[in-house]
């Protein structure tokens, strides 16, 4: 278990933090219980709110139950349809001047959509109620100030349509900064949603490579948030409030972690191949959530560090199977891309939790019991290994392109992946293993084929 | 899985909910963590704080690492030490009256205890906010109104010395109604602690007997809450915030009561025999929190329910082990004395999950892997026996009386018992299969001895 749990004598002796804190979002979920959305704002004597979405899922279904149960509660609706899937500095700006610009005296925030869409909805709501004297005041550092929060927030409402981003859960919000070249964000406990609406109804439209590249996003999000550096390891704060959202593995968000990569090995090869597996669906945009709440209170490491530069830098790609007119990489690819590279890497800074999770990775097959009969030596020389393995072959199960070459990378991009990963300090020094230069070049260099 | 995943059309075609919810208290957990508080409220900008505990605590450091933290930050704590053990309507009264009459304008309530404690702050808290009318308009039908709690309450922060009672995250407070002779509450969101600083330091000096009950506590709000009447089986409400806390087992809840019931099963025993033992007492504590917040979200049913006329009647029974002058049975006691008569009763209701229980309670036994290789047959026709025959074992192991004549209990008490068992609506119809007078009887005459 955790080093501090051995003695309290000994964490009083050092400055490595005690404590590790679970907050979260209350989340409802149900099949269905998006149209209640209607009722809870009136509960909370609710008149104008924005409901932020995209162009795209303006013309589903599931917008238009919220209008209506808005309308049928007798709350004024005011729509923002313009989110930017991958947002940046400018599609924010767009979405803050209309809330700060807004004639009715706005009373609560619903956000509809994926990540882009939520994490747009939680800028607006900050920098319109505390509009700071730039914008890169609350930006993490070292691109931004990373100010804290003043106070409360406008209540939001977070009603997710992909199982993936589990931002409904999360005080983070994720941007291409396109000033800096890098994808940064704005991390604070007050914005996670006052109440997450997780209904499996909303995802049944995801195309089919959405469904699989989000449910990598939530691979990856259980795996770094449960390989994370110990909470332990962590310098103590001078208060309680000082503690970062971003905690480092914790014996609250190991729970949470590893129900979502059991939930994720179960059912999401389910629910890409068949729209229509309600319980496959369910237990994704569940585990999705799970996730969500495992890594707000955890964090993610190299994965996500090393992503965003791998998003940010694309030049030519453009994934099949999404409605994109412009050169991207889902999130959810661009982070498993580099994963096996990454845990081959942190294997031998905790060799049991990796086992664990490629233990999981392996389930209902015959390696399970191969693993089990292993040496304590076996274990120690072989998990990060192991663990790669295991996320190759369950990739190459879902036929996601093994490496970055496919994506247009080459060896000599690798310079430029390595300078944009350097600044994400935020989640790369929770890696369990220090990863600097020369270390970030070593992966990049293996992620390059797996083959 | 649950029925409303089935199809959503279905969902909507009866009255059944289809919902969920998580609301939990932000946890904090580590060691030492307890020396926070004051700093915890003076970020809140609170001035004058009643801290609540019993004469037996406030002689234990754990109150006084309270009291100097408050101090340290300025912070004027008000002292009621004068918490009942087993709490009724008349010591409630007086702890209402201490905080209503209270010279100083309070802002915030901690509470230092077990859940005699923590129930006590919260019921202060509750009634010098908004008076009721009538003592009896918050309790819980059919015995009191079970009116709604108006508004918000005062930041509370509770701070438990056992790890039984999981009170730290639930909204709910017990007391024994001498009037008329039943354990009935008050049970409300609002009432939920604001935060729960989970502290294993503050049960280093438990004694073995009551860590020992305090963690059969546990073993049944795991159980109970798992096995309860799925979600989707309750009606559906005319209003999000009608939905009670007490929801049935749902996908959320299950996660953490079935994490209860594996550390339960693992480090109870260590934890009791050895209080040195910091991490069994780590993971016991962390377990307690676990199955209050899975508890607190799903309800428990027939052991709670059974459990209260046992407690409320008792005549002569003394528990060794405990600092106690007047006849009692320990909470813990009176809830698993008659688990074995209740899962056998309700196996049939749900018998993959019955069989889930009693796997993880043979955990690390040859008699796992002959469960594994059982047919659904034999399943369908023996999981309640089998759990039964699990739990039977665990409370040997642990020296548990098996039974309710050791607690001074005969068969002529049993019309009395289940006259008392019939009023606990609240929790008995989360049972997964109905029990009236007649079942209710024989699980009683049942649970008279085991041997």
């Amino acid at each position: 278990m955790y080093r501090q749990l051995r003695s309290s004598k000994r964490a009083f002796s050092t400055a490595k933090d005690v404590a590790c804190e679970l907050a979260a979002s209350s989340i409802r979920f149900g099949v269905g219980v998006t149209k209640e959305v209607g009722m809870d704002l009136k509960d909370m004597k609710c008149k104008n709110v924005v409901v932020f979405t995209d162009p795209y899922l303006k013309k589903l279904p599931v917008v238009k139950v919220v209008m209506d149960s808005l309308a049928q509660n007798g709350i004024t609706a005011h729509l923002y349809d313009q989110v930017r899937v991958e947002p940046n500095e400018h599609s924010f700006k767009h979405a803050i001047e209309y809330m700060t610009n807004h004639p009715a005296k706005i009373d609560a925030v619903v956000g509809v959509g994926g990540g882009s869409v939520l994490d747009t909805a939680k800028i607006a709501n900050l920098y319109s109620m505390y509009p700071p004297e730039d914008f890169y005041d609350y930006v993490n550092p070292p691109i931004g100030k990373g100010k804290p929060v003043p106070g409360a927030l406008l209540p939001f409402i977070a009603i997710p349509t992909t199982a993936g981003t589990g931002s409904e859960t999360t005080g983070v919000a994720i941007f291409d900064d396109t000033r800096h070249k890098a994808k940064t964000g704005v991390a604070n406990r007050r914005l996670k949603p006052t109440l997450g609406i997780v209904d499996p109804d909303n995802t049944a439209t995801l195309p089919p490579n959405v469904a699989k590249y989000s449910g990598f996003d939530v691979l990856c999000h259980s795996i770094e948030s449960y390989t994370a550096l110990p909470f332990t390891e962590r310098p103590m704060p001078a208060s309680p409030t000082l503690r970062p959202a971003y905690q480092g593995s914790n014996p609250i968000s190991d729970i949470w972690s590893l129900h979502a990569l059991q939930q994720t090995t179960k059912y999401l090869r389910r629910a890409v191949a068949d729209p229509s597996d309600v319980e496959a669906r369910s237990a994704m945009i569940l585990a999705s959530t799970s996730a969500g709440i495992g890594f707000g209170n955890a964090g993610v490491h190299l994965c996500h560090g090393m992503s965003y530069p791998i998003a940010a830098q694309i030049r030519s790609y453009v994934p099949p199977g999404y409605d994109c007119d412009h050169p991207m990489v889902p999130h959810g690819h661009s982070v498993v891309v580099t994963a096996p590279a990454v845990f081959r890497f942190t294997g031998s800074a905790d060799p049991e939790r990796h086992m664990t999770c490629a233990k999981t990775l392996a389930w209902g097959t015959d390696r399970v019991s191969k693993y089990e009969q292993m040496s304590q030596a076996a274990i120690k020389e072989g998990a990060g290994d192991i663990l790669a393995d295991e996320i190759l072959r369950f990739m190459d199960s879902l036929d996601v392109p093994l490496g970055l070459e496919p994506l247009g990378y080459t060896k000599n991009d690798v310079p430029m992946l390595v300078k944009g990963t350097l600044p994400q300090h935020r989640v790369t020094k929770l890696s369990p293993r220090p990863a600097g230069e020369e270390e970030l070049t070593a992966m990049f260099e293996e992620a390059m084929s797996y083959n």
